[in-house]
């Protein structure tokens, strides 16, 4: 049995020990027995010399389209039906296959989430997913392929957003982005925080404009036709005489490029055309920039924008404005007109979230139902942060006086928090508690979104205003504290005292 | 205009100024001349405590058969027509979207290329791709994205695979994989060395076994039930008699996960069945697999495999084998058993690339015809070595007495390497350079194969055992000194006597 078109993104986009477990529920009779597997991240990413204090949740979206859209194809099934193990005997029986082609589509799985571009904290539940235990079994592996990239990226774009100041940041990643998944960064990024991205084909899903002039290989082909930098820049100015963004370092920035890129934009604006940027992609941009700036101004061209790219981070960023900002300080000039025409172009070290590679999501089987009573399930464990929060959930968000976003709270199904006072736990150190008088709270906000139910989305596809619009609102309501882009604060994430009870009371007897 | 199905990976997968660029050519009468770009990468990848000193190269069949399949649709050039400036003025004209329609596939281009799966070092060109400019330009981001990150996850695999021994190495990760490039990611670590992959859609395309049996999710469902550990082991034993690999760290490895696999295993073997394996997946590795396999040496299954995963990568391997082998020595035993025995599985480590997440693959422009002629084309840098070698070439494997290589050659494309004696030049560092006897050399191997032509690959498919095989030729007849985990020798790449001439004579031109 050979391969066919859409294998490899199709349903078997999975780990074998699904299939191999799924079939084992269906020879214990488990298979269609409603289970709860709960969706959440460890670990806030860490990147060596900086540190997340959040994270911005995308891939939602286009993981309730793959869902919508898979089912058990009969290819699929012939592939299964064609696998051997090692003595030869086939491994998938055919009534389990029969019942996968019946029924292994995501009919009867429920998903509960939080809305794609919300700020999500370390062990809260992001979805919620509640079905037939073989299919959320199989559902996993891509489950957690579609949440945690996405979100690591998003995670990473807010940051750069934040590092910029409220200037302008492109994402531009895609050549050094991991095969077609740097569409799905291209996209996490702009939830999270790049106003547009290079990427044409992401743009045009996203409904946003692609950027992007040219790159050092259209001033080498004029110089190769024994022409040079300047002709190439008139060249594009020709072309493009309302988009003119020059790339300003293929031969010398400051004694080539800017003179030239000057001269171009004299003519340009003799031609009733403003010029509207350069590009600076290596050296010292701090100084670059400064220097830039100041040939700009004093042939005329004060409003050009001065895009900067070359290995840049949110880290890059932060240091490239200190340096400008003290380099002005030291002058005693003002720097913001300077800080007002920057533009930051971020590639490889946001689509591959350097310094921190991977999201440690995880999609944890919390209650399975048994006799029609749904029990909570645990996985003990040596490390206390590796407990799961068992059983059926509800999750809310707690807003100060403040207005500012206090805790995640997880409380069990049938909790209400409307006594006077409620006992906050920490999720895994026992013994760690505070006490928070309701009246404090101005606000007890329900995170969770019934988001897909029989086999379809039941929510209409968010857009990118929307998804961008929720970080932007939580992002307000965050302490600056924890938004911070090195040493955040931490933020609180607790247990109800009836779930902290409910968690205990299961470890000890896993522990027996 | 909305998306349509496809649009992001088909020919709009590329960068924004591919196609201002590509207009631009259009519009100066360029867009047909024949040009040169080259592929190369300048760094071998550096993970911070380890290094690596070659690279495997993959990912060529999957970007042929993009190009193969790719086109300018109508779809995509009516979203390329509906893009607009910020004044509101169509961003590309008719004639150009003509063009493009009529021309752009990748008929008219011409690939070079070292077959996939061969070691590949450190600015040689891996492939030099000839045609008309705009449409090289255009394939600029799909073949860069096509072929860094899958050379870069090949180059990790093959380090995993050195590092386990001749042991099997497992690719885990494409739940921590970034999107669907953890297809790409997994098809590449199993070109660099993973013996097998879990990646059920992956195995089945590259017609191998998915590898897989189950999680710690399993024996929880059986706890939830009221049942237990052992309870969950026998029913995996019952559906797998014969491929039965026993995860034992759900609850306590050593207490409870090996006994009551020993206890599976002897019901098993009663029944005519001789177990497959356990699987440790937390904890102190080595010292949990010397104690696993005593007590299953004791209970009589010397034969029974132990996989060990959990955070793995080269490094770790290399630490769990040094310690085990510390730890038998200082008990005067013969560690050979427990060698033999172990098994690797290695998931977000590798399909991440951890500790270098991106691959410094670039595309030059190197050549552009001007009446008919070649011209060489440069790029000057302030920095030396991003200076590429220009023109068009020819590319040698120089093999010595041993039979290893001891250096790529890159010469000009009419040179022959006959005289008695050559002189090699370093790449970038002025006045660094070496003699060679031809004498010594018993091998000089033309490395470039041509792939694609007319808009069609030219030569078969690859199959994985052929990809494999020419990686493990080329490993060893590679110096054990280049392949170390940490501190590799560094293999010679060099120009030679004329083309070193050429690159100078370049660059003082293009330096005035």
């Amino acid at each position: 049995m050979s391969s066919y078109p859409g294998l490899t993104e199709g349903v078997l986009f999975t780990d074998q020990y699904q299939l191999t477990m799924a079939q084992l529920y269906f020879e214990r009779g488990l298979h269609e027995r409603p289970a709860q597997f709960d969706y959440f991240f460890r670990r806030y990413p860490d990147y060596g010399r900086h540190q997340a204090g959040y994270a911005v949740f995308a891939g939602l979206d286009p993981l309730l389209d793959w869902m919508d859209r898979i089912r058990f194809t009969d290819a699929d099934l012939d592939l299964l039906r064609d696998q051997r193990n090692e003595a030869g005997i086939r491994r998938f029986g055919d009534e389990f296959l029969d019942w996968l082609g019946d029924h292994g589509g995501f009919d009867d799985v429920i998903i509960n989430a939080i809305p794609e571009g919300r700020v999500v904290h370390a062990n809260v539940p992001i979805a919620i997913v509640e079905g037939p235990l073989a299919l959320l079994q199989i559902l996993e592996t891509a489950l957690l392929n579609h949440l945690n990239y996405p979100t690591l990226i998003a995670t990473k774009a807010s940051r750069i957003h934040e590092a910029a100041g409220g200037r302008p940041a492109l994402e531009f990643g895609m050549r050094r982005g991991p095969s077609f998944g740097a569409n799905a960064g291209g996209r996490a990024a702009l939830i999270g925080g790049a106003d547009f991205t290079s990427n044409v084909g992401v743009s045009h899903e996203m409904e946003i404009d692609p950027k992007g002039t040219h790159a050092h290989s259209m001033v080498q082909v004029f110089m190769a036709l024994g022409e040079g930098e300047l002709e190439a820049f008139r060249a594009y100015a020709a072309v493009y005489p309302d988009d003119c963004i020059l790339l300003v370092d293929t031969i010398d920035t400051l004694d080539s490029g800017i003179p030239n890129a000057i001269e171009v934009f004299r003519e340009l604006r003799a031609s009733g055309h403003e010029p509207v940027g350069i590009r600076l992609d290596s050296g010292d941009l701090a100084y670059l920039s400064i220097e830039a700036a100041d040939m700009l101004d004093a042939a005329g061209f004060t409003e050009v924008a001065i895009v900067l790219s070359g290995n840049l981070d949110e880290l890059e960023i932060w240091q490239i404005r200190a340096q400008i900002l003290d380099e002005f300080a030291r002058a005693g000039r003002d720097p913001s007109g300077l800080m007002d025409r920057l533009i930051y172009g971020v590639g490889t070290r946001l689509i591959t979230s350097q310094g921190h590679e991977a999201l440690d999501g995880v999609y944890k089987l919390v209650a399975l139902q048994t006799n029609g009573e749904w029990v909570p399930a645990i996985k003990v464990s040596d490390t206390p942060e590796k407990v799961p929060i068992p059983g059926k959930k509800q999750i809310w968000r707690l807003y100060d006086g403040r207005g500012r976003a206090t805790a995640d709270v997880v409380g069990l199904a049938d909790e209400t928090l409307t006594n006077g006072e409620i006992v906050l736990h920490h999720p895994h150190r026992e013994g760690v508690s505070r006490r928070i008088e309701l009246e404090n709270i101005t606000e007890i906000e329900d995170l969770l979104v019934e988001v897909f139910r029989s086999g379809k989305r039941v929510t209409a596809k968010s857009t990118l205003d929307e998804m961008r619009q929720r970080r932007v609102t939580d992002l307000e309501r965050l302490d600056a504290g924890v938004r911070r882009l090195v040493n955040p604060h931490i933020y609180h994430v607790s247990l109800t005292e009836r779930m902290k009870q409910l968690q205990m009371r299961l470890i000890e007897e896993a522990r027996g």
